[in-house]
């Protein structure tokens, strides 16, 4: 079991498990690089008062205080005080206002870092954990067509990973508030907080509290219902929009851009994004398209992968910096992952050769024989010790070493360990096959095989 | 200029000097990877309790509250008070007691992690910065070679980096026990850490102190100095000791294991290790060699690269841990790197080819040019708006992306927009030069250079 950890909410992983994660890092980065993002990282800590700016967040931020604090005095400035981030957004906003001057904009950035939070951990929900984040930014003005390519670079990143497929929610806050504004019904933001309840407590309950709590009439409540129920894959979707009546030049705006997502994703990745009018979740701070994604069978989960666009990620006066981006849960997805077996590493280990020692006399011998093979790319461990042989080579079935390599005076072999196969060979020249050269993440059921590299 | 900071002591990158220091991680776990140590990962933070262990580093340390705490309590409990590693070893002991059941020994791991100490910033000193680790630990003994060969990976690992050759400064406590205990100097301790300071306030004053702390006579001053006037890169190190007079079976040992280290390092890595006898750094708690590292030309940087034997690096009552380790001070290293230039990225971004876009309707016919040259490994981004191609090869060239790629009716174009030469191309095909297609990496003053994959 690849999973350890003695201190609840923060995740450990044994050698094995570790290798899966690597291999998922190393995945996203490649495709985040393939799609010309930027990989930056930032510092761990921000100052409370950037922490702060969202105010809803604060009760899960960690504080820090050095033990042997020399002044009480830094506690109270928020300015001073400082935290651990809790995501990636807020440090990236003070990023890109920090260094506008030394940026090009539009500015394509990955990072890939750990966050954290006080928060009560439970299934899927650490206090420590990596999240994955895409964003692009511009000064200004920033196209619209990044609302189509970022959750296209997520899909692509998304499948090459080892897990189940995924479904990616999208919809459109100027759909929300151009059908609400429409049918009368001024008090979006509470609009949108009552809506995002329909699963949990279904269409009787929230159209009375959408009477209740944001103003609606009893047909307004309905009408708000009704476009809730909308989802597809295609422009049908707009067509039973403007089947409900409602007309305004927001919505038709907001029903525009939705297609035009629906119908880039049709081509680049069949079957992956569907547009869902119930989500209503980040439509109070997201201004135009709005992405969730689920692993098909894993719904339980919850959101791997969200995000949206944002008309004013960061603001210092004279510009103004919007954006799109999306976040992996990269530590939620991996638990499950790991957890369930979906995938699994073939070795713990790097090594894909263990050279024997004939003896201590002869270990340097041992020594140049691996860098030998070192020097050409074969990841080699030396025995500890000039055990017996039978015992080195349990030394490698421990820890899932594919192959032993025997030096001798008249010429060195090297043994399959799996089908006990052995042959003559050279350091100069032997290779391992290339699926045994680097550990393999293999997903649950799947015939492939990843490579690490 | 690469840095980026507006918090003292907190350092960041701008993108081009992320790419160096990505590179740099890369290349060391790929050192390590290639020897057979597998990449493990900590949580960053342990219970006070742990972090004490060695009770000089407390002052250091950063203690975590969530901004809501609920209770005062845990403040109190050094095992529910939470603070931030401040070096990977500590987490590693924790983590190899704990995981002991499911590790295999000698067990061989690297670290790569950022670490938290709340010192006054200085030049070199960081409040946060990236530490690489290697130790192998064995259960109960663990073979003297593995004090040989970890330094010798490191040298390997410095090596394959864009800076300046390193010199690896060895001693072992052994020979300055033994000899000490040989001379009648009793208060090893007290003797080491005067000798410690021996650079700062030279041999008349460390003399001096020898006799007034540490007990000794003005004959075993003279000796304990003449001792650490020693030094070199072989055997005849062993023979400037042997003539000093003084013979004690502890000492022969450590000779016997100072000049093992010497003949190993003069094969694999001439010029790199020296023996220094004046080194007492750590000699309290490492109990045989003993070992930092200095980039020839920085030596005003401090040790880059420390580390050592330890007889106990973990216990459970049951079994005891010993291990060799070395830890490389990656920020520090990389400030030096990109302070003075040393290294220099190709290019901010990972873009090879810039895709011109004709016009926004012809959007998704330059998107899917972009498509075909990723699904071969090419790092591409596509131009932000539809602008005179003039502005876009600008695009480009702001960015350092050597390639803009123009979709045409009749077939479509590449041109290296460094020396201008356009031809036609064809995306399912066309390969960029080798050295273009990812960032690359150089050394100042190198005519090589190394790419970042």
């Amino acid at each position: 079991m690849a999973r350890a950890s003695s201190l609840s909410g923060f995740p450990e992983w044994l050698p094995d498990g570790r290798v899966v994660e690597q291999h998922v890092l190393d995945s996203l980065r490649r495709t985040f690089e393939l799609h010309g993002f930027a990989g930056i990282e930032t510092r761990a800590v921000e100052p409370l008062s950037q922490l702060l700016r969202k105010g809803e967040t604060s009760k899960e931020v960690y504080l820090l205080r050095r033990l042997q604090e020399d002044t009480e005095g830094d506690d109270a400035d928020p300015d001073k005080q400082l935290g651990l981030h809790f995501d990636l957004t807020v440090p990236f906003a003070r990023y890109v206002l920090e260094h506008a001057g030394q940026l090009t904009f539009p500015f394509k950035r990955y990072q890939i870092q750990k966050v954290w939070r006080g928060e009560r951990p439970q299934d899927g929900r650490f206090r420590e954990f990596t999240q994955a984040d895409i964003d692009v930014v511009g000064a200004d003005t920033l196209p619209f067509h990044y609302e189509v390519e970022l959750p296209l670079v997520m899909a692509e990143a998304l499948a090459a990973l080892p897990v189940p497929e995924v479904r990616i929610s999208v919809n459109n806050r100027k759909v929300a508030q151009g059908f609400y504004e429409a049918v009368g019904l001024a008090d979006v933001e509470s609009a949108l907080r009552v809506i995002d309840k329909l699963d949990k407590i279904g269409p009787a309950a929230v159209a009375e509290a959408l009477q209740r709590e944001a103003g609606a009439t009893a047909e307004q409540a309905d009408q708000a219902l009704r476009l809730a129920a909308i989802s597809g894959t295609d422009a049908a979707v707009a067509d039973q929009v403007l089947a409900l009546g409602a007309r305004s030049t927001l919505l038709d705006e907001g029903l525009g851009e939705l297609v035009a997502l629906l119908e880039a994703a049709q081509e680049r990745s069949p079957g992956t994004v569907v547009a869902d009018l119930k989500i209503a979740r980040g439509l109070d701070y997201y201004t135009g398209s709005v992405y969730e994604t689920t692993l098909v069978g894993h719904e339980n989960l919850g959101s791997i992968c969200s995000g949206g666009r944002y008309d004013s990620l960061a603001s210092d006066g004279r510009r103004t910096y919007p954006g799109v981006g999306l976040s992996i849960g990269v530590s939620r997805l991996l638990a499950r992952v790991l957890g369930d077996g979906l995938a699994t590493a073939s070795r713990g280990v790097p090594t894909a050769v263990l050279v024997a020692v004939t003896d201590e006399e002869h270990r340097a011998a041992s020594d140049r024989t691996a860098q030998a093979l070192r020097a050409r790319g074969i990841p080699v461990d030396v025995a500890p010790t000039a055990a017996k042989f039978g015992k080195q080579i349990r030394y490698a079935d421990r820890r899932g070493i594919p192959f032993v390599w025997f030096p001798g005076e008249d010429g060195d072999e090297v043994k399959d360990i799996r089908s006990g196969e052995q042959q003559a060979a050279d350091a100069g020249s032997w290779e391992p096959p290339e699926e045994d050269r680097w550990p393999r993440v293999v997903a649950a059921g799947s015939a492939g095989a990843a490579g690490e590299r």
